[in-house]
């Protein structure tokens, strides 16, 4: 099979897991669940030992400082760093003019939980292997709750690929459904979450990307171009590359394309979206608390998430309740008020 | 009327209102309600211009750096320091033994908040009137609520002193009832709390404390007798007033003499007991809410109480909850917990 090379993306706006995620400290570089940052574990899931390649980061220049202090002694890192933000299209067409035609992208964002890395390498490894052959892979995440807040992906005819890899054609990309509508997913079980991850032959997505959106797909390359390289480091020209329309790899390619694929993964994944889903990520006793960060103390709570950098936290007859201290900050937020986290002025005037 | 001097009695051990309130920072000495500490204004309830003595504050050595410095430019203060705490009965005695016999004592706790002073002065005049004319006084605090945190006083036969003051005999002390019992005194109507504010002339308390508690009335006596002055300050010796038994003066005089009268008293009184009287008498916006002493968000919130000393505090979605920040500590508690709070292992090893 070709070289697999990890593509990670790096961004995130830094609201939704306010105060510990800021703007300037977002969610891929903390240690959110166990001792690697998401980004960490996300590079520790491609590792050379199953034959990855060494990742190319993508990351906007504020957050440059974290990549590079966490990529800690990977072996050939390259990164690219983006002069702005312009979404996921133009971000993994940044990589693939970076990369040989033949070579594998498998794209993966850094700011999800996969709890299950064997179960992610195998679905890598089939996905990497129906990409050779010349399909656009996303990964289709099993759905295990009527979750409103992902795209879902319909799985259609089998395929089976070389060396047994097998995946499905996509019959449907879905936007983020309403309850209503994600429960009659749930049950009719042919749904997957679109969790953005993707295996690409480098030349396949360049070529629909040509076609179905040639203005990103000569945008992106003039920027490459003209860009320049620091050491491990490339620079995208800035002014070329902030022409690049901004769209999301779904709608630029993935819903165009006539190759889409999607293989399996059943590998406990979260987005960590929001404090509730970190809460459902993390351990906890036997009546559904957790304590992290500091010494704490819950009487008569169930469901609680403390989540402290060091002020003890003391706390009495709460249910499904998230509490966070980041520095000058505190967070106290039922469950069902985690969505509007990221409204709170707090997080909205970092 | 002969002078009336208010005797001020300082302590309490820092857990109930834990964490603002600490061992080594009381209730008394925090403006938890106004700009006044709750000992400042109950210096300041108790003001010359209405015909009142320099105070008498009777306090803990741990407690006299916070008295000396909110006595401010009080005139003629007087601060007896207790060796060790003995309760109220040797508090008092203490006072008594340094007062001349016909004065008359007005004890206020120091850590009471009572929104209305005009009707503390009310009761104070109708008190020592009754006072100088034998009778031992309590204040007889209207009942609000059928609180079962309080003892209760059952009103008996009016008596009509001179000046037109009124009050009654004390027909009956109460211990603190059970809430069925404490709805009957509510409804009853005959029932006011004892809230431990007193009216003496110090020779019928010494006559009557000798009387019914002749251990206790000798032991203060001697320590007074062996103990030594340092400015405004006076020492009771250390080793005989650890001797004095330790005992209420409701159950080492009050509840004894023959004497025992009290004055209905309706002054919006609270003992600020725990964090949800404290929320009871602070202003609330539309929704219930309060915050005090930092910037704070409550979104879809109602009766919270955010009190933090700098930290911003957002707070969504929660209900009858109090929320309290004060330095390296946390405390979040519903208002059904607040008795809790000092069972907490941050109220109990401070």
């Amino acid at each position: 099979m070709n070289t697999v090379v990890p593509v990670i993306l790096c961004g995130g706006s830094g609201t939704r897991l306010w105060p510990r995620s800021r703007v300037s400290r977002p969610k891929p570089f903390l240690p959110l669940i166990g001792e690697l940052t998401l980004f960490e574990a996300t590079i520790a899931r491609c590792p050379p030992s199953i034959g990855f390649a060494g990742p190319v980061v993508v990351t906007g220049a504020l957050h440059l400082d974290h990549v590079e202090a966490q990529l800690g002694d990977v072996e050939q890192p390259s990164v690219i760093v983006e002069p702005c933000a312009r979404n996921t299209a133009a971000a993994i067409a940044l990589a693939a003019n970076r990369l040989p035609e033949d070579a594998i992208m498998l794209v993966c964002p850094s700011d999800h939980w996969i709890g299950r890395p064997d179960a992610f390498a195998s679905a890598a490894v089939a996905a990497s292997q129906l990409a050779s052959e010349g399909w656009l892979v996303s990964f289709g995440i099993e759905a295990t709750a009527p979750e409103t807040g992902f795209g879902y992906l319909r799985q259609g005819e089998e395929i089976l690929g070389g060396s047994g890899a097998k995946g499905f054609r996509t019959a449907q990309f879905v936007e983020k459904p309403d309850l209503e509508t994600a429960r009659t997913f749930l049950s009719a079980g042919d749904y997957a979450w679109n969790g953005g991850i993707f295996a690409f032959r480098v030349k396949d997505f360049l070529r629909e990307l040509a076609t179905h959106r040639p203005d990103i797909d000569a945008a992106v390359r003039k920027a490459v171009e003209s860009g320049w390289t620091e050491g491990h480091r490339f620079h995208p020209d800035a002014e070329l590359f902030a022409a690049v329309e901004s769209e999301s790899v779904d709608y630029a390619v993935m819903e165009k394309t006539a190759r889409a694929a999607m293989v399996p993964a059943d590998m406990e994944w979260s987005d960590i979206g929001n404090w509730a889903a970190l809460h459902d990520a993390v351990p906890r006793d036997s009546d559904g608390n957790s304590i992290r960060g500091c010494v704490g103390e819950l009487v008569d709570c169930r469901n609680v998430l403390v989540d402290s950098d060091g002020p003890r936290v003391s706390v009495i007859g709460l249910e499904n309740a998230i509490v966070v201290v980041d520095g000058d900050d505190i967070l106290i937020t039922t469950t069902a008020g985690v969505q509007k986290v990221g409204k709170l002025s707090g997080a909205r005037n970092q």
